[in-house]
């Protein structure tokens, strides 16, 4: 099977300037600021958007190293295969944020919450709804145990190239 | 900025065999059984998974028509920007489920809540993790007044290639 190609709709800034330190979740990220640039020949797609509280983001980790298949991700001593993870490195690096939506001034996103690094190239956004992606989780495997974690720790370079 | 290449880790497969009748969110498919092959290079990576009662699936929407950048959602009468829908037919057509694991043996995972069609290739695997993943909505923009819709409404190929 062939690869598939996709090309950014727009560019990440934060303050976030580096892998060392960026917080690895939103949720462990409240209050910091950023902007999303949706570049002018995709901006009459935003119509209607800000009416959402919160939106994905789904990027891709520009500054991820070759992915391993067994990783240490960032709140555990242990290793797992990296699809029971969210570390950047991975056989394709697809990530994304859920992210607090504030305002969108012609082709420009505020956005709050945000644990991504600063010039992050987007391929997508799509509202956040409740009745979508809400989930009684019965089962959070190794981080049960380490969730605890979350606010604590940052992100330390491991998966940087 | 140049493309983005991803290559598929995988193919899932559904009852759905075309658009037309495909239940369009997971919420609205419950115990609709689907089995998702990872292709054997990658199934090293699915270690510690089966212990996440629910997972991102994120692929590629194969079977898309070219995107317009406004669109009529399925459950809509009314045009809205692309990026605040879920409609397949986007700039880059990336997609995601979030689906109940039952279980895996070898490099088959066996998921339920299937809103997928058959044969799309599958691009990356998360956990789905409450903490990272639950958010406390405040607005839902058009959706607020046609979520009760969800239940009833089937993808009818409006964006079918």
């Amino acid at each position: 099977m062939s690869g598939i190609i996709y090309n950014p709709i727009g560019i990440i800034h934060t303050p976030f300037k580096e892998a060392k330190g960026t917080p690895i979740q939103p949720t462990a990220s409240v209050n910091n600021e950023g902007k999303v640039e949706i570049f002018p020949k995709y901006s009459s797609g935003l119509q209607d958007l800000e009416n959402f509280s919160h939106i994905f983001l789904i990027y891709h980790f520009h500054l991820s190293k070759k992915a391993s298949l067994m990783v240490k991700p960032f709140m555990d001593d242990n290793e797992h295969g990296v699809f029971a993870t969210r570390v950047p490195s991975r056989p394709n690096s697809i990530g994304f944020s859920i992210v607090r939506l504030i305002k969108i001034k012609k082709n420009i996103l505020y956005i709050n919450d945000v644990d991504i690094i600063d010039g992050t190239p987007l391929l997508d956004i799509k509202p956040y709804v409740h009745d979508f992606d809400f989930r009684k989780v019965t089962k959070s495997g190794w981080l049960e145990h380490n969730i605890y974690k979350l606010k604590e720790t940052k992100d330390d370079e491991r998966f940087a190239k």
